[in-house]
């Protein structure tokens, strides 16, 4: 199935029915939209066979080489350079798209796949992928996709989440075409809610250490076509990519990334909720007070308010960037300096307004919002939109910060201060700029601009000083306490090199040696993300991912301590 | 068209068809309901020709003598004492409900009422109430209504917004029983979006300053079956009140009471928004920096994005109470004390928490949330809950400080600091009750609570400390800038009684004589609000309402000074 991009010029939000339009309004911000759409994608962002991959069961896909990976080798999960992001625009080219995966990215065949609809219905049916392309009106339109754990490292350098450090960028915008939900629902005869169809459960092919990932949401909702919730099978005109669920995923547009299911297999209409761990141990805001340790005593996993579904207002500053130097001079002082970024809501809520303060709240400045995006005709809106300000140079010289908030249309903004949960998960604290002056040479000075963080293990960003001297008494207690009156074995970087498999799987990490043979089974990660490093020292990807309950987990396996001498340094 | 109390037991949250039940689910939640309905309303909260209303176009109207009058005498508009508000729980009897009046309450007779749809329709029609009652299918279910001003004291207590005092008891929760929009509209045979039906506007009956009140909602939010949009004519199993729409008014759940006209006098579905001057100058959120001048010359009354329909998280401690002291001594420090209070969102999201911090937001506390509510089918929440959380006395011996937030569905939370707006809208910081010790006499001490305000004129609250000075200072500055080289004509009180009449309408505010006569027909507030104070001091209710730039008009109208003589008392 095939679509000429020209075809896209009349579909964006429209209804396409066997091919003819039922509603064909094309204008400007279409155009628009088409044009960034037709120069994204790998005319303008590269994919190559990264050789990151390489030894992984990824192997086989080519990626984007930009990509910022923030769980080391194994498995994917990457956000783009924010300033790259912001350079494409509204559309996001699908190579430097955000990726989240959990395992190893399914191998398929557009035309083995079939998606399995079952449960509470009169006609289970399994489709192909022909069928759904074919036999079903389908929607076109562009949506924001989101990880609920976007801004996460923020959250970490408070105190270390259960999750990975997302940074700003874990956000992309394409344009998405597939089936609506609503219609394939009809089509095999959902039952109503007297007849106990209560929920529809998507399920993705993927083999994980906690079973399929699988999440779901109630039947109205399901049903509910001012959503519109797509089995999408096309992003930016082509067929999906590898990392962003090929052949067909949820789109559920305004919710968590997390909902979306990639590499759908199953719809299954139940009398209850998903039952997949993932449902209950991803996409979850608990309290701040509550640890994995209390989470686990008192079941707070499984409480129905804690589950995360609609994204919330949030907004970033993407200029200045991280260490940008803004020279200061006669010439600079009398120029404005134009402060951007994006921003979002979630179920279909508009951002109505984005301000930025110099003076930590006093005062805000109204910014303007660029919404590329028409509402479909219930008035909801899927995207970011990208907001801008002019200020006077000689204002960012009297301020050590700049800060911003968005509000959406149900007068919804973002909260002043974060607040810490231990999945890290919707952080939407006001995101801050700080500005250092800085001597360039004996006769230049700058502004130098700092963002909280830098994502995955990159260092840099103004929340990690303290964190650093932190972690480092956190690991050395840990150490201390182990390590007590034990004289550790000793091995040379050569004795480890050879416990790189499954049946002796040893890692290295801040010199000490670990024999995780043992764990790989009940690595949460995966046993895969181990063996991918197996033998090697990976104390950066390890710190970088891991709670100091991970870092206790690991003690138990530590068997001694390396030694490297002068001829051993290759490791 | 009479129902008895009985057929609630079953209605609640249902579809009514001809009477017959469509989906007879009844349990323990619904009975308890309707038992607090049954002794709700009259029987429990009386009502009075209240002296109040002497000389209004209102004084066929009984009411409840405990509502706190916010805008004097005319037009009325009142909120409960918060205390009592609570007391009643979930459902509010009818003559405690708040009530926010534009000006004179209609004269209605059910069988004279008629609402007329017109527009964008195939079938302009015309439904008596009977028509409306008998010959379609009903719905009945609670829903919380909240003025878009709700705790808008405390922005008035920073600086004095247009609007008038409310305070955080301008909420209350009623069963509604209606016609759904959307039927009423199919039967009238509304055109499709290309045949341009795409808003749907509502207007009232009563007269006002600024034509009639209106507002609109766009077209596929009207026919959206999940908002249970209502043409309510029965409010807890009674036909409505005067004060509250009767015969018939919106009930549009989730949303600021703005939206909701009483006394619906037609339905015009339309090409564009509602064009009624309250639908722009009332239910608008500005930026801070905008004031009514500002926004007067730059047209932000007309910007889209700043309009309010979905509410906003919201949640107020209720107990302890204003005032209200809490003995220490060896017997209360080993007693727990039980926090207390209501909360809210908007757009069907449900409150998923509501947390307490005593250390100004360090460390919080989940409280035990009872929502009385089922969500409906699309698992939208339209009512309060009521949030407790047992504390020791000794912690709050050891605070300054009692604060409130919610967090809904959508992830979104309260800000910790008010955002001021011209209107006065829509303020959901957290709510801070404030602790002081006192000593009560020789042997005694406590803990005394202030809340931040008092609603209308009431004073004390611990944000008025402050204000009070304020306002001192700005009056006398008025005052000293008009005063000045001027010697003033004196009155005594029996000159100025004679004039309280439409052809010579004097006031005193502050001991200054004024005569407002030639600006009886442009007050914003209507002229009746002036004529009922005609002749007599009203300078408490004239501060209450009025802003600085109220001020600066009154003193236009100046004609003297009061001299009282000690027979003269009687004023």
């Amino acid at each position: 199935m095939e679509v000429s991009v020209d075809n896209h010029l009349y579909m964006l939000q429209n209804d396409v029915v066997g091919g003819a339009l039922s509603d064909s309004s094309s204008d400007e911000e279409e155009d628009a939209i088409i044009e960034e759409l037709v120069k994204g994608n790998t005319e303008v962002e590269s994919l190559i066979f990264d050789p990151n991959d390489e030894g992984t069961s990824d192997q086989w896909i080519k990626r984007n080489a930009s990509l910022v990976r923030l769980t080391g080798k194994h498995p994917f999960n990457s956000e783009p350079p924010v300033a790259r992001l912001m350079e494409h625009g509204f559309i996001t080219p699908v190579p430097l798209h955000y990726v989240r995966n959990h395992g190893p990215v399914p191998q398929a065949r557009w035309n083995d796949w079939v998606v399995e609809v079952t449960g509470q219905i009169t006609q289970p049916t399994c489709f192909t992928m022909d069928e759904l392309a074919r036999d079903f009106p389908s929607r076109e339109f562009p949506a924001t996709v989101v990880c609920a754990g976007n801004r996460r490292k923020e959250l970490n350098m408070v105190k270390q989440s259960t999750g990975f450090h997302w940074g700003a960028a874990a956000i992309s915008t394409s344009v998405w075409r597939g089936v609506p939900l609503w219609s394939v629902l009809k089509r095999c005869g959902i039952y109503s809610r007297s007849e106990r169809a209560l929920h529809v459960c998507f399920e993705g092919a993927e083999d994980l250490p906690g079973g399929k990932y699988g999440t779901s949401i109630v039947r109205e909702v399901a049903l509910d076509r001012s959503r519109d919730i797509i089995l999408a099978y096309m992003q930016n005109g082509e067929r999906l990519s590898p990392d962003h669920g090929f052949p067909v995923r949820m789109i559920i547009p305004g919710c968590v990334g997390g909902c979306m299911v990639k590499w759908l297999k199953r719809i299954i209409v139940t009398t209850k909720e998903s039952e997949s761990y993932y449902h209950y141990k991803e996409n979850r805001v608990l309290p701040s007070h509550v640890d994995v340790e209390l989470a686990n005593a008192e079941g707070w996993w499984y409480k129905p308010e804690y589950i995360i579904t609609e994204l919330n207002v949030n907004s970033v500053i993407t200029t200045p960037c991280h260490d940008e130097i803004l020279l200061i001079n006669h010439w600079t002082t009398k120029m404005p300096y134009v402060l951007k970024g994006y921003a979002y809501s979630g179920g279909g809520r508009k951002v109505t307004r984005v301000e930025v303060t110099l003076d930590d709240g006093e005062n805000w400045k109204v910014c303007t919002v660029d919404s590329a995006e028409k509402p479909n005709k219930y008035g909801k809106y899927w995207c970011w939109c990208f907001w801008s300000l002019e200020v006077e140079v000689l204002d960012l010289l009297g301020t050590k910060e700049i800060a911003v908030r968005a509000w959406d249309k149900a007068l919804n903004t973002q909260p002043e201060k974060l607040t810490w949960n231990v999945m890290g998960m919707m952080n939407n604290c006001w995101f801050r700029v700080k500005t250092n002056m800085c001597k360039l040479n004996k006769d230049k000075i700058g502004i130098m601009f700092k963002h909280p963080t830098q994502p995955g293990p990159q260092s840099g960003g103004w929340m990690e000083k303290e964190k650093h001297l932190e972690k480092y008494s956190e690991w050395n207690q840990i150490m201390n306490e182990s390590v007590s009156s034990i004289f550790w074995k000793t091995y040379s970087t050569s004795e480890v090199r050879k416990h790189n498999h499954v049946d002796s799987a040893w890692i290295i990490v801040h010199g000490h040696v670990y024999d995780c043979t043992h764990f790989l089974n009940d690595h949460p990660g995966g046993r895969e993300s181990i063996l991918v490093n197996a033998a090697t020292d990976c104390t950066v990807v390890f710190e970088a991912i891991h709670s100091g309950k991970a870092t206790e987990i690991l003690e138990q396996y530590r068997i001694g301590e390396l030694i490297t001498t002068a001829t051993d340094t290759t490791i």
